[in-house]
């Protein structure tokens, strides 16, 4: 906790105050924005973007991580509560509170019980499936905001505001750093100054409305954004508490995973050490904060983390000079805000996702795993048939599935003995010689409940193929751990080999698992010996 | 398919059709019951024991199985049907076979898609404790019915009767073998004639109700069974399709795992090999014609294949033999039928249930691995406070997520060169010599994206621990595959140590491996070099 804080040195303010002040500047349309995606009233965005970072700074391990509303989590927060309340209505934004509460709850209890290796659930191809299906259903659900109405019906004012803001940030995007550099801008700032333009952008269409009048022409707007501070806010309703328990469980798995995907790409570029199990409190630290000032669920932005990165963040510091700004920026005034033009925000929403969509993975899993490939597709053929929510389960099942798949595979190698010497190979690989009568194997796995069939059946085909075998002796020198379903599982194999005139033997059982051996009844009911090492058990069994 | 009828022996045929005999006079009280247990009338039983095997022996792999009602099948049928249809309504059992239908079209489509090494998914603690919350359950469930009222309200005959019988079968079970034995009757039939026990309480206590008129003094019975065949039924409800849905998920996964793991047992006694996906399609043909014929979901079951087995069933003959005697009793006057009393098939349930807890499991758990035993008493807990589908659930997160832990965990050693020879060992094992500079990692398991953070862990661990390393060898003898995840992992690696001035090699890349990567950019990436063995990467590094 604070461990930045106790380490600080005076050389690393001015990068972390400058960062802090890029990323503020990128914070405000964004958080908006995507308090607009999540059904709820911009100025909300504001206020899940104070308490969250400060709370974050205080447990998270990352430097550089920017907590505060994500595209994604909004997503799935409007996807819960759109069948529970009206978007926009008061229930809706207690509802979006209540869900933050529980999904930081949730998160908090995962640090707690220190589960943070189920960081390593989804495969990159499964996440990189999700993000681009939920990209897609989010772009497709800024289509109205952007032209105006809903499709065929378009509002020609609004529609060419939005197209206009749209081709203008996605111009910044993709060369507008380039521009830059040309003008002899350093590199550093170039890349800033174009993620800055979203905010450009706004502030050009604020002026137009105001000059232009296009409010008054039915352009739509943000209206009166509320001044002060964020209130505690703890009415949240209990009617709702189990509809809101499953959504509250897998957003808070996706907030977990979002926000670690980001922080370890930035953490491998500086060497810097996450601690999983610390990043699952100071997100579930964040999210209570934000429910309780009036929020809803947040996580770590990916683009905006990279932006504070770029910008020179050096601690958590950067992350809480952004939070004081935002908070300036609700007690000054803001009555100017009223007049940010829909249009607009849907246009920096839909250029933020289509970051998120990088055709990378799937163009190389293309090529080096097919399997990978389907996956990805399949993920997000889910996300977009079923929703997010069920992209998200499917994306488990999918990544489990494989995991299964794997661990249900154990390498197993016949072993031989290489002529003159001590030494046992893989047959298939060197040339050892077997002996009559005589099996044995290797498994190169621990042996637990994935693998235990696998090994059972190899077995079954090896003593089909060598129907002479009358000792097998398994040489687990590469068997680090035996759960108590693989234990059961040689029992079982021991019985029915003795049935079958076949000895049992092992080999090179290693010090830990023989503690744990001596403790179960495998050893006095073995139908054949323990050796040592396999040069062992051959000179005795070999005659 | 009907492998088992091709190879078919006469001289199998006298083991077939004795064994069949027997399991038919276990399966009609069985069936009654269980039907009971899931909230039908009881013919549905005898229903749904008559396709099920029949269709099972067209695909099934196992000489053995007994498919038909099963206790813990039940529960999940009534569990699930409770909140859609009153129990015994017509409605309940439309819903009844429809889960059947859409459980065996989900077992189906497993089958066709291959996906059988899911069988690998639940730890035998997690079942364990499964089968032990759920016979709590029924047990629970049984009580009034033994005792003829919901406590605290018992009706004296009812009770008499039901607790009568239980004492009775509970010393059949225990003692009835061993005094038949006493009495000179070769083993094996005193095994079955104990086995019998069920059916001969159940003619009894017939006779007694008929004999004493105790239907009329309130003891409850069985009441019109109805005579002929099933007739097909199609017509199922289409409004409740959704709400089925997940709970025919849930039960399909738990048929096939509940019946493989009674078949697997006794295939590993004769070393019979099981086909998982063969398994699947048998399980699902049994479930949609149980479904059609007006039955609900079966599985196999782990007891009556033990009768069947030892009662010398050589193939699926035998069932097909216990089919037809069933269907015989359905077409035969059965009138007397109707005086069954309930209680005393309340205490054949309970004996029942309770033969399938085993706490032998949970005391070698208790010794040997507390975890293990730790994930049984959750799963067990999860059934008996949440219920039969959410334990289900509670016991594949258990499973999924020990198999996370597991796969997180790879075993990584720091090689060294032992002195004179071409060999490279552990450090921590051996007296292996590193060389300044030069770190040779041995990851030991294939890199996927469950371990891909645990390896970059490691190595930043070691870097931190001799920060003059120049050179990073990892030596992938043991990687017989590295996934898209991994591949990324290795190319962010790549280029972070790139940026800290350490170069990365591989050495040892296995062929197949090399012929992934070669489809790939790592290689043209990559700041080191290819080596074929470690020796050469250290004559090459080692100035």
């Amino acid at each position: 906790m604070l461990l930045w804080l106790r380490h600080y040195r005076r050389a690393m303010l001015p990068g972390d105050i400058s960062a802090g002040i890029v990323v503020a500047m990128m914070m405000i349309p964004q958080g908006m924005a995507y308090a607009m995606v999540a059904g709820l009233p911009p100025v909300v965005g504001i206020y899940a973007s104070i308490a969250p970072p400060l709370l974050y700074a205080l447990f998270g391990t990352s430097s550089t991580q920017s907590i505060g509303p994500m595209a994604i989590i909004s997503l799935m927060t409007a996807s819960t509560l759109a069948p529970l309340a009206a978007p926009g209505s008061a229930l809706h934004g207690v509802l979006a509170a209540q869900l933050a509460l529980m999904s930081g709850a949730v998160l908090l209890a995962c640090g707690l019980l220190r589960i943070g290796f189920l960081a390593n659930f989804f495969s990159r191809p499964v996440m990189s499936g999700f993000t681009i299906g939920s990209a897609i259903l989010i772009t497709w659900g800024q289509l109205p905001a952007l032209l105006g109405g809903a499709l065929p019906h378009v509002h020609a004012p609004s529609a060419l505001l939005g197209v206009g803001a749209l081709a203008l940030l996605v111009w910044a995007r993709q060369w507008m750093a380039a521009t830059l550099r040309r003008l002899k801008i350093p590199a550093v700032a170039a890349d800033i100054g174009a993620k800055l333009a979203p905010m450009a952008v706004v502030l050009g269409s604020l002026a137009l409305v105001s000059g232009l009048g296009l409010d008054a022409r039915g352009v739509a707007t943000t209206g009166e954004v509320g001044a002060g501070l964020p209130h505690l806010n703890l009415a949240t309703s209990s009617a709702h508490w189990q509809a809101l328990l499953q959504p509250a469980l897998l957003i808070g798995f996706m907030i977990f995973l979002i926000s670690m995907s980001g922080a370890q790409t930035l953490a491998l570029k500086r060497g810097e050490k996450l601690a999983s199990n610390a990043e699952l409190l100071g997100l579930g630290a964040a999210n209570i904060g934000s429910a309780l000032s009036g929020g809803f669920p947040v996580t770590g932005s990916i683009s905006r983390s990279a932006v504070n990165f770029a910008a020179g963040a050096n601690t958590q510091l950067a992350s809480v000079v952004t939070a004081l700004l935002l908070g300036v920026a609700l007690v000054a005034p803001n009555g100017w805000l009223a007049l940010l033009p829909l249009p607009v925000l849907a246009a920096t929403i839909i250029v933020a996702v289509l970051t998120l969509v990088d055709l990378s993975l799937l163009r190389t899993a293309w090529r080096y795993d097919r399997a990978d490939a389907a996956a990805l597709l399949a993920t997000a053929a889910g996300v977009l048939a079923l929703g997010v929510e069920a992209g998200v389960v499917v994306g488990v099942a999918l990544s489990m599935g494989a995991l299964i798949w794997r661990a249900s595979r154990p390498h197993i190698a016949v072993l031989g003995r290489i002529a003159g010497t001590e030494h046992f190979r893989n047959i298939d690989r060197y040339s050892a010689a077997t002996a009559p009568g005589l099996m044995m194997l290797r498994v190169d796995a621990g042996l637990f409940f994935g693998n235990v069939e696998a090994v059972n059946e190899r077995i079954e085909e090896e003593l089909a193929a060598h129907p002479d075998t009358r000792h097998l002796v398994l040489v687990l020198s590469a068997v680090n751990a035996i759960d108590t379903s693989a234990l059961f599982g040689l029992k079982e194999l021991n019985a029915s080999l003795r049935a079958r005139g076949v000895l049992l033997h092992l080999a090179e059982v290693k010090g830990p698992v023989m503690d744990r051996l001596k403790e179960s009844d495998l050893l006095q009911s073995l139908s054949g010996r323990l050796y040592l090492s396999a040069a062992m058990a051959w000179d005795d069994l070999v005659e």
